[in-house]
């Protein structure tokens, strides 16, 4: 090994085709004919893809191990095994439809880091690791983010590992199928930092013409079931002033809805993106009107007050005498804040390596949103193109991963420590 | 036969009790457990309602025929058979969930006159006819209407026959199964007047406290195809300003719409009855909304101005920029007047009768909307509870359904001449 006080750790930067030809390489199990990736949790496909990563991180000189729940930790030792080690990662699962990059992403620009300290001999004072979380989709098994999610006590191996899919398959039984029911504990330990490198999934950091985005955090969710009850009766013989139209009342619902998003500009956001009319029939004015709504705010005070808005429309709306309605709260996700020293990691990465970017606060979940709640936790987003992902279309630029990829190791470099640095 | 110049026509009166027996005793042919009517065209329960029908109509003294589309005509002769005759009737077919009144009202009644003429021996100077027409509601088989439209011109013969039902079932081949392939050409014979009386199907008479709808005429129908597209996206990542949310636009949309037919009050109607968006997800932002758009007005003028605001809301939503709009057309029916001479008929029975009368434009159609293409032609509705129908709770007052019945008997009287009155 050469001697590291002689390297530069400032001025090194990652192997951009390496990093992309891992991507493509990961990409062709489970590719579709549209250029996605369908790689459901715990199926044969995902196994072939742990299967490549573990040997992968073998051939990087990591120590593979692999918990109860299936997250697959690859270590590389640093100077002084005994200091918490500095962990990145992501998940390798993906949607039916799904692309090449969410996730895997995340999980390769790790490897990279640490193929990229072996390129130049560089030892760090902490160990690194980089971690497959198992089962972030939650398209073949519920809850989404699992691995993560057990790991940080969100809730218990016990309850995830009976969960099954649509063919009646559990998680236990198909992580013990494919060879990954480890054998670790799945367990929070002492970790320095948790960094995750993403793509955005939204249209933020194109439309700002920046390559980084510095997650500062992510936005708390609430979601309801709505429904609207009116009567149903024929369009022809009804006149306007006797009807109790509940599509009618629920198209004001969601105007009314959008608007609290608007109120609480920049951060807030309101969805409907679930609606079921009844009996939904050309000539028949709709008699019940089922919808989602899907509320998310950067503080829970921010949050709270919408959900109090939401709640005084659905009351407003029926004291109009035309229609009843119900409401049902059925998820809450509380916002999480990133960790200040991790999220200013991130940013001076960025600003060293004269990279455009943003403070951005993730609307969507991600494991690093579980890891927050027991490690200091920050998120490095970059591009997507028009801002699709969840789609076999998604797309991100070679040099915008790269970019993110150079400020996950110079984050992960200054939380470490460089040995001689 | 008794005299008939002894008889006061003025003062005659249906017998309530037949009629309401001879509904139900038809009503139990494809009875449902909630107390409704299953009995689809040309299926055997309709071949059980028909026969039921002839038979009663030939212990009446009716000579019956059947047309080539399967319509029933009983006729009962007048004096002077060379007049043309006094036609009333409906249909007999029903919805899957359908009522015991919805076409079998009008049937019956036309039956109960002369039933009760032949208790009091009165003779008409012309001939009356009841008839029964094919596939009203036409739930197996389109087109809807199918009998009076054939009669009518509004479709051939040869067109309807080749209509197939989801089993690939034809018009003309169940015609033949059930024994009603008729000889008789179906086409336009000189009729004095068409009456046919109706349960109204709507909340009008029941709100305004009427027992007769003296029914000047149909409202003109257009029902449109809208597609609103906008762009699907992540209901976490994407913020407000950069959102194309297809449903937001289409809940503007259908605010909208409902504002055209306020704006023509008070007959103009318009409904969005059937949605359906695309992904369909709690949270993805809805890039594809799909809806139909059903506007009546009761003149040509006022529906071709609500087509016309339609596609300048849709235009005007389309240059906002957020989403682009695509609208057909797919049905038009142009509003229909009924005849002056037979609407006052039945307004003067109703008079003469000292009950509570309302002049009402039909939104729905009816085999009487076909019919005033051709013939003179009125209709008389009496009110259905709640104004619901197309249901199996589908419900209405003997003392309702007996008052349009006399109505229905003193206007065929009037139009028919009474021998020695």
């Amino acid at each position: 090994m050469m001697d590291t006080a002689t390297v530069n750790t400032a001025t090194l930067r990652i192997d951009s085709q390496r990093l992309w030809d891992s991507l493509m390489s990961l990409a062709q199990i489970g590719a579709t004919p549209k250029g996605g990736v369908c790689r459901l949790a715990l199926t044969d496909l995902d196994k072939q893809g742990r299967d490549l990563f573990v040997q992968w991180a073998e051939q990087a000189g990591c120590t593979v191990r692999v918990d109860q729940i299936g997250n697959i930790f690859a270590r590389r030792d640093g100077l002084d095994n005994t200091l918490p080690p500095v962990l990145t990662g992501s998940h390798i699962d993906t949607q039916p439809t799904g692309g090449k990059f969410d996730g895997n992403y995340g999980v390769l620009a790790g490897l990279e880091v640490i193929r990229r300290l072996n390129d130049q001999g560089i030892q760090t004072q902490a160990p690194l690791e980089v971690v497959v979380w198992t089962n972030e989709e939650g398209s073949r098994f519920v809850p989404v983010m699992m691995g993560s999610g057990v790991f940080a006590g969100a809730f218990t191996l016990d309850h995830v590992l009976v969960q099954t899919d649509t063919e009646g398959k559990s998680v236990g039984d198909e992580l013990k199928r494919i060879g990954y029911a480890g054998a670790t504990p799945c367990a929070p330990f002492p970790v320095k930092a948790y960094f995750e490198a993403h793509i955005e999934q939204g249209p933020m950091l194109e439309a700002t013409d920046n390559v980084i985005g510095v997650v500062t955090g992510a936005l708390g969710q609430r979601w309801y079931d709505v429904v609207v009850t009116g009567m149903e009766a024929h369009a022809g013989p009804t006149p306007m002033e006797l009807r109790k139209d509940a599509l009618l009342a629920a198209a004001r619902l969601i105007q009314d809805i959008n608007q609290i998003a608007l109120d609480h500009a920049p951060h807030a956001r309101s969805t409907v993106g679930w609606i079921d009319a009844y009996p939904n029939s050309r000539n028949v004015i709709p008699g019940t009107v089922k919808l989602s709504v899907d509320l998310r705010a950067a503080s829970d005070d921010v949050l709270s007050a919408m959900d109090g808005e939401l709640k005084a429309l659905c009351t407003r709306l029926q004291d109009e005498g035309r229609v009843s309605l119900s409401m049902e709260q059925v998820v809450y996700f509380p916002p999480q804040p990133f960790h200040q020293e991790q999220v200013d990691a991130v940013r001076q990465a960025s600003q060293h390596l004269g990279l455009s970017h943003k403070d951005i606060v993730s609307g969507a979940g991600h494991d690093a949103v579980y890891m927050a709640r027991v490690t200091p936790t920050a998120m490095i987003f970059v591009p997507c193109k028009d801002g699709i992902s969840h789609n076999e279309i998604e797309d991100a630029k070679q040099d915008h991963l790269e970019a993110g990829c150079n400020v996950l190791l110079q984050a992960m470099l200054q939380q470490a420590g460089v040995a001689g640095g």
